[in-house]
């Protein structure tokens, strides 16, 4: 459901064009330090304004509800609510006949039964994912020494990502992207056998994340591809280090105390500006279709900071879970 | 943990080496019929034996503890063992101060302070997939109507699988392959969101399986090199058919009504007749090491009827968590 | 932790004297009805004002921040928040040296190491109930061929009501009482064995309210002091009617499709006007302690509406995983 | 379902009359010094033969299939099976057409559609406490400075259990009692808000033991009848010891250091030598009705240890929740 976690959980809500979008973070220790101000710099990476991403302007100012006093962390659940501003539902309104291609809308229709708020995607937007960066910046608080990075590092089936964002640009099209996400400092030991391996946590919640087609850990795909003699990652110490990383950084399961690497596939964005055909439900009729909307080109663009957040309270909650986070911070 | 689903849920539990691996399935609905000659084919399908499989005789019987009365099951958990016989614990016991590389030896360790079951990878073997292979059978008998159908597609980077076995012999070295997994009249509207998409519960259950390494729907990672016109699914009727099925089936983390499609990547055997290097933990040397037990060369072909079991059993889930199989079947 | 349920979830959050306090719905079907109005009569049944409830003015409007559009639910999560107004936390902050006897002042501080919102006794409040009458309002609507009531039948042990008011308004302490709660209608079959029994879920969710000291099911605890052939509830015809209804409607962990009934023991109000002792933390003195705050002088005046709210939220889950409430209300 | 807790979990499973009745305990910490002996007391604590109890005789040998090695725990999950031997089903087969008032029978009818495992309750009946018992032994071992005792306090009405016992084999007639759980040297700080009440935990737990109607904490339903001066506990030091402890060790559902104290009323056992009326289903006829298998005249005289088992495991993983016990013993 729309819930996610064992000890530190996360509960989403709020539609893309409703009053707000809101995350629940509930299970956080008490006593973490925590501002308004911690969760800028991550929320203005997600923005849209740069080349290639949406000129949609979201005024994303985290409201929080609950779970902070005195400018910590209480250990009571933390609700944050971004509002909706600069809506222009009458953009999607009328295209309630008219299923957009690659969109939730045919399959929320079907599986709400048209009671879905279908505005703008409604739950199913990638609004929502402002989120789960919010959730990210507290479980990054709570794992200080431990390092998150994600990087765009494939755009349009370019490496050279101007060159991608350009043939996008050129074909008046939209492009996917590949987005690699390293954790450094990460202890061995995090995974839970049989079901809750470490991949499998963080695959859970990544497939939440819009648009993801694919995850990979590791050597991944090109795995396949080799003798067990040359993926196989040697042991260097006592510590876990390995020569290679092949493995990137899980073994069973569970963290191997080696870098972690993980990539994603992020689909071109649903809305092109390309016309294409669509069903009107209503007529039966395949009809011309293009968006007129505010869209990104390339979605995948936003999705680094998103892919740390994610990474980061799936990494939370194992912690809590090995004990290598307490449930009262100590200052 | 050793746990998965909501309202089907399945425990797992047993070592390699130990007396028996077992699997208990809560929450399926009483009134199917079930016998332990259901078992037979999709446990003939990942017994070794064949080329490229380990020469490991496994009489793997399921004994049905618990759950079944009278040819029909009772709504009760059923709980199914399988006995381990013909292990030869001295194989590995050798090994303990000598982690192999690509196995689960030293992650264990690390987690479970030395007190695993590491004989043979204990609770971390391939030797529980039969376990997951169970539950399959079951779920299967409830989705009925749904075709499930898996397939090694590439062997050692080659699609003419002899070929990539062949391979494989010729280096007297393990190899790797990618596992496909189509399923035909899945209904539309499976798959929870935010977080309990179609492709997360998936993905999370297949990282359960050893040697996975990387998941993708649909087009997967080629969609990421794709326009988002080329990439749509255009809608072809009111039923949720579409032209092309790039999206494999699942839209917005919710079933389409089209072929489910996705593909796994598995590691080549961690354990390959090639000497290789690794750390003695107690002397701190790197050392030669060479496996002499016995192994499968190329374990994904041994996936498939797994990845089978797995995609079943999640998706009996999300059908009765979507009421459409009913808490008792009625003949 | 915060959430309870498995199909209709229900997740808590906020403090007494915080900006809210709010309950967020997940897993309600779609397309049913539901407006700010529905709200009303059940919350202004949880209002102080009556004799022997504090005068505390309350201005508890539902806040409906997502998972409604056009005046029906739609699948998603509903948010509901209810602002904090009117609150004076100068009665409590001068009071963190004191813990007061009786309140989780202490408990709180040992769990959270201080960090807890005190305020009016925090996320701990009986304010959170506000929220718990909310959810009911939902599950009530879900379950309307069900009937729910819940009653006061004893305070300050007496059953004439206004007896035993008069004792604690005349003792100038506060006093307890026992709630019951009586469901007609509901159908036989729910409860999960073994361990989410229907009395289970019941109890669980009872417990959460504040001030709960016991619960009972049918004749409860006076059926400890009877004889088998006494307490047995023979059968009276198919559809499980029994002559007698010791039981209280669960037998086995299900319902039986006789009258549930359970009983509630509320403990008096731990805040009274009549002077304590208790410990002064910082000095390490016994200390005189008074309360002046605004207190209900018999909470269980306000528990009915709230014991009404839990027990529909636990039976709309398990209605639901027993598939006798769709996912979707079609109208 | 048939699972019960968060990091500390039990999955039971079995029937009285099927091949055997058994218990997977996941998430026990690695480490901890286990072996078949360590269950023999409380698996004799809960046996038949005593006055009053059942003369069945049950050989109640755990066998211990997986999750132990070297004679310790290994971190992975704990099955234990009991097999079932001297049943005699024929007892049973017969009373398909007429449900034994107070059992499950007809419930369970209800619930499985037919399709339930009828002799002797099947996975209703109490033999399924035995596994309860096993899995309270593991938890017990992990609170080894924790003091856990449960005892009988009333018999049939009576404080003089031998009295209360004489009066049901006088009148040739089963009785029903009251147990008392007390647990000392608990830490503060046991317990989750909202809904993860230490209360809420145990009496999901308690209710999941046969025959249980009731529960009441610390002074429970006669602190409905106090006044809020006498009930409070004042504190004594900042360890959290109180002068009184009217509360049972639990305030705000959070343990308070003190001891926890709490009550459950058991009914009288439900088979009883008294002839009685009840339904034949088929015929629809309300017909006479006689017990004729082995059966206790008193059900709670077999509590007590099954009572300490679920006080056990649910405090066992509330301190994993609250890190107070580590994820491996080290001794």
């Amino acid at each position: 459901m729309n819930s996610f976690g064992r000890i530190f959980r996360v509960h989403i809500f709020g539609e893309s064009h409703g009053e707000c979008v809101g995350i629940t973070i509930d299970g956080c220790p008490a006593g973490l330090a925590l501002s308004v101000g911690d969760f800028t710099a991550d929320i203005e990476r997600r923005k849209p304004g740069a080349k290639g991403t949406t000129p949609r302007k979201e005024d994303d100012l985290p409201i929080i509800k609950s779970g902070l006093f005195n400018g910590k962390t209480t250990g009571a659940p933390i609700t944050i609510l971004f509002e909706n501003k600069n809506t222009r539902s009458a953009d999607y309104e009328k295209l309630r006949a008219v299923p957009r291609p690659g969109h939730a809308d045919f399959t929320a229709s079907k599986k709400f039964g048209g009671y879905e708020d279908y505005r703008g995607s409604g739950h199913f937007s990638g609004r929502l994912t402002v989120c789960l960066v919010a959730a990210g910046v507290i479980a990054k608080k709570l794992l200080h020494t431990i390092e998150i990075n994600s990087a765009i590092i494939e755009i349009g089936g370019e490496k050279d990502l101007e060159k991608g964002l350009q043939k996008a640009i050129d074909a008046k099209d939209s492009v996917g992207g590949i987005v690699e996400c390293t954790v450094k400092n990460l202890p061995a030991g995090l995974g839970e056998p049989f079901f809750d391996s470490a991949e499998s946590l963080l695959s859970h919640a990544v497939f939440a994340i819009p648009a993801v087609r694919g995850i990979e850990f590791g050597t991944g795909f090109a795995a396949a591809k080799m003798f067990g003699s040359q993926h196989n990652d040697a042991l260097k110490d006592v510590t876990g280090s390995t020569f290679t990383n092949h493995a990137g950084g899980i073994v069973g399961g569970i963290t191997n105390n080696n870098e972690l690497v993980f990539r994603i596939a992020i689909k071109p964005t649903s809305s092109t500006p390309i016309e294409q055909k669509t069903l009107n439900i209503e007529t039966g009729e395949i009809e011309n279709f293009s968006v007129k909307g505010r869209h990104d080109l390339c979605i995948a663009l936003r999705v680094p900071v998103i892919l740390e957040a994610v990474t980061a309270f799936v990494l939370a909650d194992l912690m809590l879970i090995e004990q290598k986070i307490p449930r009262v911070i100590s200052t």
